[in-house]
Parts: C-alpha cells; structure tokens; sequence
C-alpha cells in the first residue's frame, strides 16, 4: 500500500539515505529460476554514484547481500529479502537541513505528512531507495532472460541535445559505451559536455530517457484500470524526478488523424503482424507482441550548488546552500532504474496473466 | 487486481458495451455524504455521447440507478452498487466484427488473452466502461466538496490548435459554455470547426486535457512507489486513448536548469507558500498544499469511417469499413472521465492518509 | 478491503436486506467456463428462506439477473456484475427497530462505527447478503467442476444431537433428501423435530456444520500467512453466526499425543499416500492431495421471538419483541453458504497457485 | 498477498530456519511511536527456544537488529526493516533431511508446489519465522499502549489437564510465573509435569491458548466479509499447528438456545453495557467496546523423537528418527506469537477503521 510495488510479484523496500542500509523483500518471485550475482552486481554498478565524472562524486560500493530466499543458487519461492548495507555516509554533512525545507525537495511535504523526519540525506525520500529497485530488477531481468523477454533503456535527450530518431535506428548495444548511456555516440559526447558543463555551474539539467521491451507475449496486462501501460506509466512517474511518461507515438502523433496512426494489421507469413507500432505494443490496455517503447521524462535534479532562498520549519525566512557534491544529470543513472521498474511490472503481469486461465 | 481501482476508496466495475449495462460497485466509500442525484446526474450528462454536433451520435440516455449504500438521501458506508442500463444497442451493427480484428482496437490482444471475445461495440474494452467512472467520480466529487477540494478539466489542444498559456490565464468557470469544453472561446470556435471538418472526413483528431486540483490539503500521497503523481498517472492512463501523462511544469521544463525549475519557498503572511509552482503541486510524491495539475494526451479515436486494410481472426487479409456514426474527438467527452479519475484518486489518498496516523 | 473476498478471484457484494437487491461483481473468474443457470438457481434455492417448515417463513423467490461477464453462455475473462432484486420487503415490519437495538446483532456497533445506520432487517448485516455468496460460490462450483473438485457440506450437529462418526461414514449424496441437510437419514428426524420445537418455543439453536472437498491439487496455499486453512478460517467466520472454526481432527485429538496424531506417508502402488488423514489434508498450510475437511460452528440465531430487555439508541432501558417470522436454526441454509465460500477460496487458490511459476 | 500480513499495517516477512536469517519490513506503521528496544528483546525472549526445561533446547539467542524507520528513538512513517540474525545453526543435522518427507511436516507439500525445497531445519516451513511476528508484534504492541489496548494470552489446556474457568476468574498478571504461561499455578505444575514427561517419552502434547483483548474501542472491523473475528481466525490459523479457533462463548455456547445466549444491552450509569459477553466483544463482525476473547488449538509438534515410517523423495518406503532435540510442547512459545497475531491484527483494523470517515 505505502512502499509495495506490484502485485503478484511484490517488491516491499525498506532504508534511508544515511541509515544502516537499504533493502527489501521481493515476494512471488517463482522458484528454480538460477540467481547470478555477478549480473546483480553489475546491474548495482550501473546505478552507482560517482561511477564518472559525469554524475554525483559521491562513492557508494553498494553490494548486494542476499538473506533468504535462495538455495544451492536458485530461488525457492520463498521471499527473497536483501540489504545494500550503507557507508561512507557524511551524516553531518546534512546537520544544516535539519530545521530547513529544500526548494522542490520533500523536506517539507514530508514533515507535515509525518510529524517526524529523518532530514539526513532526504532520508526515505532520497534516490538512495533506488538501489532496492534494481536489485529486484536484476532479479526479474534473470526470470525474464528465461522467457526471452528483453528491456532496454537508453538516454535520448539532456537538455535541447536530443536523438532525432526513435529506437529502431540505433544499436542499442552499444549503449554501455559512453557514460551518458546514448546509442548515439556523437550525440553521447555533446550531451556528456553538456553535462559536465552544468556541474560546474552548480545546477542541474534533465532530460529523456526511453525504454524498449522486445518479446513480451501478446495478453499481457488488463483491460479497464491496469492496463498494461497504465501499470508502466505509475512504474515510471514513481521513480524520483520523473515527470512525464509517454507510450507508443505518444505526443508526435498530436499532428496525425486516426486514419494516419492506426496500425494496420496484416498477414505475415502466417503470424499476425503490424505494419506500423503507433500502438507501442499494447492495444487496448494489453500487450499484442509488438516492441512496447516509452519515454520518461526527468526534471533536472532539485540539489543545486548555488545559494537559494527558502524558509525554516518554523517558516522564517532563510538561504540554503548545498555543500559539496550533487548530480548534475541524473540520466545516465536513471537508465537501469527505468529497466528495472519496466522488469518488475512486466513479470508481475506476466504472472497474473497466468492466473486468468484455469 | 483486474476490474478494480484504488486503495481505501476502490471502484469495480463491470459491464459491457451491448450487454444489459455497465455499473460497479464502490466499496469503502465514507458514511454520511449527502447525495445528490441531481449533480450525478449532470455529469453523466456531460460524458454522454450525443451531446452536441461534435460528438458521436450514438444515443445513450445514460440514468444511473443505485443499488444500495444510500439510506434517506446519505451514504451509510456500506458499498454503493449502481448500475446504467444500456439502451438503443443496434448490436447488428456489429455483426461483421465478429471474426475480424479492427486496427489499434483491442479485438486482437482480447481474443488472444480471453480465447473467447464480446465483439459487439468492442464489449468490454468499449469506452462505455467510462460510463461507470463518472458515476463513482461523481460521487467522490461530492465528498470533496465537503473538503473543499475542487477538480476541473478542460480541453487545452485539438490537433495543431492550442491554447497557448496554462490554466491560471483562464476562468474554468466558462467550459460549459462551448461543447469542446475549452475556457478560452475563441479557440474552442477553432477547435470546434475542426473537429467538425475532421468527422466530415470520417476521420478523429486526437488532443490534451488538462486537469486542475484546487484545496487539496499537503500530506497526501505516499514517498516511494504510490507517490501522488504516480497514482494520477496510473488513472489517467487507464482512460480510453490516453497516451501520455506529464504534471507540473512537464515537457515545458526540458530546456529549464535546476536552479530556475525550483520552486522557492517563501513566508506568506505566516504560511509557507513558494513562488512558482512548477512541481505541480507535489512534491516527493505528497501533495504540497499548492495547486496539482496536469496534462493528458489523448490520441485520435482508432475507429474511422474510411476503408482500411486489416486481417480475419483466422489470419486472412481484408478490409473494414466501419458503419454509421463514430466520434471525431474523444476531447469533449473526456474531460468529465478526466475529472472522475482524478476525485476518485484524490479521495482515496485523503482516505489512506488518515490511516497512517495514530 | 471492506466488502471483498479473494485475492485473484474475488468477489464484491452489495446491498441491504430491503433496500433494491443484493448483487455483486466476480473479477478475475476464468474466461471460457460454461454457464449452467439452472445449476445456480438450485444452489440458490438450497439458500432461501421458507424452504421447508424448520426455516424462516419469509418467502424470497430469489432470482438472479446476470449482468456481464457471460457471452454466448460462457464466461469471457471479464468483470461477472449479478443481481438478486428484493421482493416481498415487509420494511414496515421494522418501523420499531429504528431507535432499539437488538440483543446480539449488529445493531449498536454499526450504529457506533458509521454514525448512520438502514435499520430495515438489520439493513447490510442480514443474512441476505448470503445471497451473493451462493451466486458466486455456484460459478466457482462450475470452474471447479471442471478441475475435478468436488465440495460438499452437511448439518453435524444440531444442540445436543449430533453425528457420532466422521464424514467417512456417510453417502454424502444423500443430504438433500431431509429438510437439515444431515446424511444420516434417522439424526436428521431428530434434528428436525429438535428444530420445529424451538420454533415452537419461538426461540433458535444452533449447531455444527462439516465440509468436505474432495479432489483439491497438491500445492494450493501459502506457507506463512496465506495457509490455506487460515483462508478457509477467515472464509468461514465471515458467515453470519459462525463462531468456531476447526480443520482436520481439530479437538477431538487433544488427547493425542504427536505420535499418535502424525500422518504417516506411505507408497500407495506407486503415489505417495497417508494411513490417516488427522492434517484434514493440509500439511504446512499446502493442500497435500487428501480430502481437505473442517467444522464450522453456528450460534444459535439472536432473532427469538420473546421479549428481550434492551437499551434504545439514546440509551434508555426498553423491550424488544420479535414480531411474525424467525429463524429458528440457521445450519440446513448455512450449509450451501459454507460450500459457496469453500469453492471461491478454493478457486482463487488454484489461481494464485497457477502464478507462482514462470 | 504470499508472504505478507495486514492491510493498512503490513508485515512482510523472509527468511528460513537455517539460512542467514529471518527478518521483515512493517509497513504503514504509523509516525511518531516510541521505540522501546528493552521491550523488544523481552518479548523475544518469551519466544526463544531453550529459555525453560519444557521448551525445546535449541538455543537461539535472538537479537533483533532494526535496519530503518526509527530515528531518534520515534518510529518515522516509513517502513521499518529488521532482521534476527541466525546463529547456532546445526545444518547437518538436518542432511539426513534431504530426500525424505517428515510425517505430517510440509516437507512433501512443499517439494510439490515449488518443485525446489530448503530442507534445512523445515526452511521456511519452520516455526522460526515467527520471530519476525513477534518483532512486529511487539512494535504494535507499543502503538496499542498508547491507545490504552492490552492484549495477554495464556495457556489454558495441555492434553487433558484445563482451567475450569473462564478468563475472568484468574489473575492474568501472573502468567509469567511459571514456565507454561498459565495463570493458574497449581494448574501450571500439573502441566509442566506433564509436557516434563511427555518430553522424556521423545513425544510431544497440544493444547489450547486463551486470548484476552481489553481497552479495543466500539467500531473496529467490517461487516461483511472482513468481520473482526474472521481476521482474527485468520491470523490465529497462520500460527504453526494451529488447528482451531473459537471466539466468545464457542463451543460451550451449542446447548444454549438463541434467548440464553444473547447478551442484553443495558444503561450502565450511562454508558451502554452488556450483562454478559457471549459474543466475545464482537457483534456483527464489529468490536462492541466489551473485552475481545478467544481460544486457539495447537495440535503436537510432529517432531517426535521415535522411528516412524515415511518415504523418501522418490517415493520408496523408509524410516525416519528425529536426532536431538525437540519441543514437547510448542503452548508456552505459542503464548508470545497469538499475542503478536493479535496485536498486528488489532492495530491494522484501528487504522482501517480511521480511513473510514471524511
């Protein structure tokens, strides 16, 4: 209800920025799929601050220890509960926040909801809680691997620095390859310059990050209120900064008259295919085995370095000034977060499709 | 899990589009509200097709019974079953549907799922299902007068026509006064010839609907996976057509650097109020006392008039031409959805956020 | 939440005993089952008051109106709506008990809990919402059928007359062929006439009822907190006057000592097999293949026709009697209510089982 | 929905007997309650194995590590993480365990329904996980205090040796006294003598557990098909070798008719009180502000210490002999864990009940 996500397969997370570690527990995951840690790793470095000189210096080795759930290396079906234990936490770095609300943060929304705050590091509201969700991400890419079911995000726009084209024009594997994650690698470097460039200002930048799911079977997700992209767009808008989400054609269609966007279906050898994909890949709230493709959008991160004006708990006037280290782009980490969300929700749809047939 | 929406306040409901009817169930709706038919009444009105030139002229006379909940003119707090019974169905329209896949319909991904399919109107995966929003949204619309919070939706774009401030330029007051459901006169002239240009043609036109909350109180919404914006999200997509979500400043901040999209909290007066309100009024997920709005992209309804090409159940290519009468905009008619969701989504976070407090 | 039960398959009820009708929503019932109308209208007449001399003499033909889901005389994998109109309301009957309140219903703590109250025959705390339970319980029995499980329940006890021998050693098909639904023709004279002379006496008993399922798939259940018997706990004492629940051998293996109680597997020609059945086929909170049975206790009914001391809503010392019909032993009509709950637990766990494997 | 407990306050827990070890996350926990970790580690303590001559001699010394949630000593909102770290684990005596299926364990229902098993101590199966209960039990156990709730069982029957009397004859303050947790001393050294010798037979005895809820306020609970007492049946049935549950006058109450049974409403001074309390503080499903009473049966642990027969995984006839240590009696351990149950369950529908109201 408050910090679950999914419905059969159930992520429960737990931890703040500066306590002792965050974690959680994925429930329903199924038995007998094998566990390789050193994929979940991998996935945890791929979130990882201070990973280049592009994001936020702060270091966080961030391993994974797994606690139940998995025997002789495989998962039993029992809950897989885990811990990303916290360090090299500069708690007193965050002494000022204290009594002090941050322009656009949670500080303040929090502290009337609950009475009470954990202000070190934003506490639970910090992108720190992240990290649980790419381990059970890493998880849920390893079932869906078995289902050949596979998720791709990339970094498409920071800025006014944008791909002019949509995912099918560009080598996707090739993503890892700037520390932008943008299959484009002249564009990579414009916005990686762009980047840097706003660090050293202090500020922040946004951008688009879009995602590819190739595989997925069609009948995956419900008709009326979960649709399956109406699953996929809560995913998104509930990781930190997103602020927009987009499927299929989304807002470059406005132009187009439904004679031009409908995708017309057509005898493909046998199989049933689409000659366009404005749809996205899902029709009518379900999957028809076409590429489901979205775009988030992120705001540029709310920590700035320069000094701003704000008010007290105790709503007196103040001036705030971030010390120290921040992310001036928080794409390029957002990339595995997106894929992860986009794991969670379609193996948990995955399965409860399962359970519509007797 | 399937036909089901929200938390504490959860609507289910059922029906199809040429069945006996559509109604639902709202379950854990709060004692002692006041009902007034009246206003229910009204705002199934304005989702009604038929409404005007620019609408579909399927004819649904659309009065809604309650089943049970209401005692003496008040809600009891026990569940609140209601039903529209369906009427003026030509079911034979859709006779030459039964064994063919209509393009971006859900024809497709529905027999493939279900195995088996109500072809006639679309069945259940037909926008009639909406019928039962508005009633339910009516009714947490009700609610929230009390609260004082007030949800109004208004048309902003048709095609390439759009208005081109956000909604504090305009008097919401005035929507009612042009079919399109637009507050700035001038343009729903324009919006309204070209959606009446657009049916000429038989062809749809898609657009944005953008949804203003006013009174909502701070604390609502949760941190992690069930923020506010994320819940709103999920609503919206879960309409017929929508495509995209953005709230706050949205896709208009792309080129905007951290320092600038902040929204600076200032003593107003002895309240904490901010200067700009580019988040939209949430902020960490929990609503921020400021007003929440946002935009849905609506794409152009899949039905048309002209022949397309298109396969049989059985693989087959051919071609469809659909008959009668269709709705060239879905904009008009989705605003009073747009508004339902939304009272439907803000009164079940008010519900649970008294549940988290002692 | 509040008016739900199941977690895949699940059922919403609503209405009051003299409002409109009682009905309900099934969500996630499986597409393609075929529906027998005749088969549901006989479980709903094994439910009905004024069966037979020893029920409550209130007529209700009781006849349900399917409102969705079914096509073409199958399920279609979408939301069943159902309603059973009321008729043959005598709300004037109940006039006198706007403003008392009633030993031993629920009268006081609805009043408390919801400030207002439809006092009309005990308004949504009346047995009549029952009705729904047997309706959905019989689409369940349909989908079950097809699985090759069968349930069947019967009257164990009534006050001091009960069976001296387990389910074993009864022909289970012949419950129908005595008013109390008891499977020994000879108890079920006794019982009977026990019951026609406490109505005589305008008073109630109560009594046990055992169910038996028959055919029930190793593996259904959860191990921790969703045990299979806990779901037919909570099942259970949801029905109105149920008071003690107990699988297995239950108490009558108190004096057993673990040795003696253990079921002891065996290779029964070539399947794993137990010599006894004391888990009541359940081991762990997993169905393990054997017949899965338990007891349900009813309380004597508090509706009683002679005068009772009460306190009015203000709190003032009163009397209340009981004027015309009542029931004077709730067990021959518990026992298609005890099989209806039985068969959506048992379905929704076979679906919830069916998503636990990629 | 698998491995999760409670609606607005959720436990979901993990872990195995002889894995790293056992833990959750509560969420939904509300702000702002003190953190008394003395009272933690006591409540751990009533539920340790090996703390008496009559319990089990494994010794666990369960620590209880909270990962989140409590800053400065105030629980926060957000959801608390723990874990007790396994220790003085004898994994091999468990390897004999590996292909063979314990009588009347879960080892063979498990091996079914997951097709992979954690043979090691019963895995998840083992009465090890309600350490986690009772972490998050006693933390709710502080939340209730606050709102003036007490909860306390007791042991009230082991094999054939039972108090006479009802809860309210005893002095429920002395429980602690003696190692069976009953309040009756001279009841309690004919049970320890007992459960003493039926130790030294290498066999084991069930009984039951009283359960006494005094301070719940009128209006907890759902009428329908989430009534108070069925969430606490549910709760109960949860327990390892729960076999039955009774609330109120149960099964004492079947030679009673309805006028003997029905608890009369009176004007005590004022306030509205019952003469007697047959109902067991509950009416309709809701609490009626009377003290909440109920009975649990636990059956024998079926680790005994003699040979039995059994099979192996493959279904070939064996023997099987427990090695070591057993629990001849799991009634005072159990005492704890209804206790946890109850206050879980109490606590969640006191924040239901909340959301319930405008």
């Amino acid at each position: 209800m408050f910090n679950s996500f999914g419905n059969i397969l159930r992520l429960t997370s737990f931890g703040e920025s500066h306590g002792k570690g965050v974690g959680g527990v994925i429930d329903g995951f199924p038995a007998g799929v094998e566990i390789d840690m050193e994929f979940i790793q991998q996935e945890l470095n791929r979130r990882r601050p201070g990973q280049s000189a592009i994001t936020t210096a702060r270091k966080e080795p961030d391993e994974v220890e797994l606690l139940s759930g998995v025997f002789e290396g495989k998962t039993t079906g029992c809950p897989i509960g885990f811990i990303v234990w916290n360090q090299n936490q500069h708690s007193n770095d965050y002494n000022n926040l204290k009594d002090i609300y941050r322009p656009s943060h949670a500080d303040y929304t929090y502290a009337v909801k609950y009475g009470v705050r954990d202000h070190r590091g934003g506490g639970r509201s910090s992108a720190r809680e992240t990290t649980s969700r790419v381990v059970a991400g890493a998880l849920a890419k390893l079932a869906l691997k078995q289902l050949g079911i596979k998720i791709t995000a990339y970094t498409a726009q920071v800025g006014e620095i944008k791909l002019e084209k949509d995912y099918t024009a560009y080598d996707l594997s090739t993503i890892e390859e700037n520390p932008v994650r943008c299959p484009d690698q002249e564009k990579a470097k414009e916005m990686q310059e762009l980047i840097y460039q706003t660090k050293g200002e202090g500020d922040t930048i946004g951008g688009i990050v879009t995602c590819v799911i190739k595989g997925c079977p069609v009948g995956l997700g419900q008709p009326v209120y979960n649709k399956l992209h109406a699953a996929l767009a809560n995913a998104m808008m509930s990781i930190n900064a997103a602020k927009a989400f987009e499927y299929g054609i989304g807002y470059k269609g406005i132009h187009q008259k439904g004679s031009q966007q409908n995708d017309i279906f057509f005898n493909d050898n046998g199989t049933i295919n689409t000659h366009t994909n404005n749809s996205g890949g899902i029709q009518g709230g379900i999957s028809n085995g076409q590429d489901i493709y979205f775009n988030v959008l992120f705001k540029p991160v709310a920590t700035v370095l320069m000094e701003q004006p704000t008010v007290n708990a105790d709503g007196t006037d103040t001036t705030i000034k971030a010390r120290g280290r921040h992310d001036p782009c928080v794409l390029p980490r957002a990339v595995p977060i997106v894929e992860a969300m986009s794991a969670l929700t379609i193996l948990d749809y995955y399965l409860l499709d399962k359970a519509t047939r007797l």
